[in-house]
């Protein structure tokens, strides 16, 4: 049995899709930020970095979306999540994943977590009246490019969604972005999103 | 026939050091950054987002260290450079790669690249004053942890060896990590590693 753990609103998203997608057997459970239990010793026994998403089974502990990501593919390969069978092209999609968490989600995260990397409340204000910008750039190379679709690249395939679910608060133009947005509406009306969706914000 | 384009100081470092373990034929081809050449159109029409690395084949473009790990593992089995027969082990690999692109790695850049994430001089600034604090916190989960030794997760394993490399101009106090440094240290002492550094620093 795989217990993940997840925040609502957070990139934890991308591996609960995936789990559900999978027709895993898997339990959820939520780490409430707003009462910093992602801080707590509980849970830093189980993620000492203090973030989401951890996926906890017999074997030990995952982090990181673009591992869970390509556990969950390799794991269940009848969900056909990733090409299996052809190096070049899954080596592509952690391409793909990597972009996400090393480049849109920083630019994101300096919005939402500045404090990260900055201490002088005048710096975490300059990151955050970028960061529209930043996460713009880098959604564009996604816009112009690297999106293939219908799917992100051809495939099924979900951590794209859970970063472009932000671009709202993120303040980026989103009529700069429709094929992005389309693929996020296509995503909407996959019955494993609806049913993660539902039960993290129900 | 592979080709691999780097810039001497960079992460590419880990992809050329994985080519060379995995007996790989390739070229390796220098992106000079001090003239802006990752900004070029020539490079932009091999890697749109200007970074480095990118590993070119006939089946296309790979970028991203984790990927290109990932896959150089998968391409040269008898290299025996990743956990391949083992989905949970090798998506601990992932997730070790993943922490280093998406937080170690990020954690450096804001000494490094601050433009990214701000405009004005002052921040920028704060930035690289905490980059010590942020770059050291990050090293010491993976001094306390992370690290299975002898090398990382037992395996043989080059990313984090790049990183490392950085620690000394990221102003990071060495004498807390004495495990990473003895890591380091052993990497050094590689046949590919020597091979690498000397190419591109030759």
């Amino acid at each position: 049995m795989f217990k993940l753990f997840y925040s609502p609103g957070s990139c934890a998203l991308a591996s609960h899709i995936a789990l559900e997608e999978a027709g895993a057997e898997y339990t959820a459970a939520r780490v409430d930020f707003s009462k910093g239990e992602q801080r707590s010793p509980e849970y830093l026994a189980v993620n000492p970095k203090g973030r989401v998403p951890a996926l906890v089974n017999d074997d030990g502990i995952l982090t990181e979306t673009p591992a869970i990501s390509a556990y969950v593919a390799q794991r269940w390969p009848p969900a056909n999540l990733a090409p299996l069978d052809n190096p070049f092209a899954f080596a592509r999609v952690q391409a793909f994943n990597s972009y996400l968490c090393s480049t849109v989600h920083v630019a994101h995260a300096h919005r939402m977590r500045g404090t990260r990397w900055a201490d002088d409340p005048a710096a975490i204000e300059e990151m955050k009246r970028k960061a529209p910008e930043s996460v713009g750039a880098a959604f564009a190379l996604i816009e112009n490019g690297m999106l293939e679709g219908p799917w992100v690249m051809g495939e099924r395939y979900t951590y794209l969604f859970t970063l472009a679910e932000w671009l709202d608060g993120d303040g980026v133009d989103l009529a700069k972005l429709p094929r992005v947005i389309a693929h996020r509406t296509r995503m909407y009306d996959r019955l494993a999103v609806k049913q993660v969706i539902a039960q993290e914000r129900g």
